[in-house]
């Protein structure tokens, strides 16, 4: 396929993925980690995946300093220009604006599609005619968003609940969105599911810079201002370091989806372009376990090297990342992550409360292995 | 109390304990281990248990050359006299029946008796006046050995039927035994804990040292020859040496059960002292458990460093030998073996396979671990 002219790609690289700990961790996190055993970082495949909408030099990546070198070292085409080194996090509208605005200035009539580092996305060719659509809908003014088919009440996702059609040329399946909801109860996701007008709540963004960087001047007009004088100086060596010390620690903290999308949605800006692909963000171990085993409930994933696990009647996913032995005897759905300073052992039920052994660990002060 | 004049201890050091690998091991033996908190080893409270029996320097350790410096380390009182150091395992008839003979050349009407390096008893009281009991059937002439009463009906034991009192003086409760069966099933052990007159197999044998000797004479003459002929020169460092390179490896390999016990009880020799106190072979993870948790099925017991076990919602045993982090969410009864080579992860109710996956590593070719 041919690249989309004034498309470029946005890929924030953020987020520890604390419920995957101790795989990762503040020095290396999820999207750093070969997840699905492809042979490739979740940011490599999100890369790889954008390469042929964006084409060649069209991907920027938004990190922390600290992962320069790892992000470098999985994307060595990144040229300088194209990697956005944040001093600390300061959430995703930081993040994916600042972007917006330093491609703007360099490209005044470019759309930009904003894609996480870390998810997960099997069906390659249904994800590049749903950002083909969602184009489209950007090129004729909407902030877009694409939005999962869902294939169970899952309660782990937000919610886009989709009205009626756009009426974009070129995005037939583009919808107005009525609303985004937040991660609903097990009673409501099954609603939402048989409904079927709620979609996932993927993350995924595009619009034409300008717009968005407009709907965010509407709804928070100091933070825009920030960020466009960042911008403003961005490609100046000499200037860019000044201004960062001194906006940075300035910079709001706010979710794009409270910052940008949730208002434009609200003024009828936004629309959801169905994508019918499978889709994971891999926000657990049970995620992982599920990526690896798909239906087969009985049989045990082995992610690392795998030469050193043993396992008799266990079923699960074993992350192995020592050299040591890892045996495991007679239990079902286990998750074992067995690294050199670090050990989990929970079930794939329990994998969404490794979040509070990550807090009980930071209690202990052993905050090395965080 | 006094400690009895003509009896003299001995305690077999052999046995990995492959059951509670990955913590017992062929460097590390599970008598090696202190399993039950009590800031001793197993063979180092198996000693002092003895100690008020026989008194000071009358206890005597047959163990493997490679374990010399553990036992030494954990057992300084022991002299050269009162250490066997076997040039590999021969079970436990050669452990026993050398040190019974080596005793006998020094002291002709010398009593032995024969303990394990690696049980637990509790009550050392009861358990002392069951010694009593059965040195005095040893003085008349019988091999004794303690029954335990059983608390349940234990699968994982063999047990001792016994059968009218023996009528010694001395040792009201002595009966004679009518038969040593295998470990039962768990229909055959419920009828044997009903029935009264069954006592589990603790492996202990207090007898006088030529009498033992006398009844493996009588079982297995070749071997209770090259016995003789090895404690004949036992006590003159010029010549063990050579003897032990020339007899030792023709040395058969047989169960003192078999090469003693069963037929002397089949002769009316062998007699039975019901022991009424807590007693456990300590034979897997599922015991260690039990003899940290005891009834308290929601309890996680933390072997090891304690500082680095973090659990949610978890019963069962954690044993920490290395310096990570151990954490455990949601599993009950599970049990983490935690050493710097090799992790063990399985419930108490499997912890009788983990002999299975010792057999697994050692195909893996692994065997360092072991």
């Amino acid at each position: 396929m041919t690249a989309i002219d004034d498309f470029f790609s946005i890929i924030p690289a953020g987020g520890v993925g604390s419920r995957l700990w101790p795989l990762s961790r503040a020095d290396a996190p999820k999207f750093l980690h070969d997840l699905t055993g492809s042979g490739k970082t979740l940011l490599r495949a999100t890369f790889d995946r954008l390469g042929p909408l964006a084409g060649p030099g069209r991907t920027m990546v938004v990190t922390g300093r600290s992962h320069r070198a790892a992000v470098e070292a999985q994307i060595p085409e990144l040229d300088d220009a194209s990697i956005v080194l944040e001093a600390d996090p300061r959430d995703s509208t930081v993040a994916i604006a600042l972007a917006a605005a330093i491609l703007r200035r360099r490209e005044p009539d470019v759309i930009v599609g904003s894609f996480a580092a870390d998810h997960v996305i099997d069906d390659e060719r249904s994800f590049r005619r749903a950002v083909g659509e969602a184009v489209a809908a950007a090129r004729a003014g909407y902030i877009a968003t694409i939005g999962i088919t869902p294939t169970e009440p899952a309660i782990g996702f937000g919610y886009i609940r989709a009205g009626e059609s756009a009426g974009v040329d070129g995005a037939p399946s583009a919808a107005l969105v009525r609303e985004f909801v937040e991660k609903p109860s097990a009673k409501v996701a099954r609603k939402y599911v048989d409904g079927g007008d709620y979609l996932w709540n993927a993350g995924m963004f595009i619009a034409r810079a300008d717009v968005l960087l407009e709907e965010l001047a509407r709804e928070e007009p100091e933070l825009a201002a920030q960020i466009e004088e960042l911008a403003e100086v961005w490609d100046e060596s000499a200037q860019r370091g000044p201004a960062v010390d001194r906006l940075w620690p300035q910079l709001k903290k706010i979710a794009i989806d409270y910052a940008v999308a949730e208002p434009a949605a609200a003024r009828g800006r936004m629309v959801v372009v169905p994508g019918d692909f499978d889709w994971d963000d891999v926000g657990d171990f049970s995620a992982v376990a599920k990526l690896h085993n798909g239906a087969h409930r009985g049989r045990l994933a082995i992610l690392g090297t795998e030469g050193t696990v043993i396992a008799d009647s266990a079923s699960g996913i074993v992350v192995s990342q020592s050299n040591r032995i890892v045996s495991v005897v007679g239990i079902q759905n286990v998750v074992v992550v067995d690294t050199p300073d670090a050990l989990l052992v929970t079930t794939t039920d329990n994998a969404q409360r490794v979040k509070q052994v990550v807090d009980a660990v930071r209690r202990s002060g052993n905050t090395d292995a965080l």
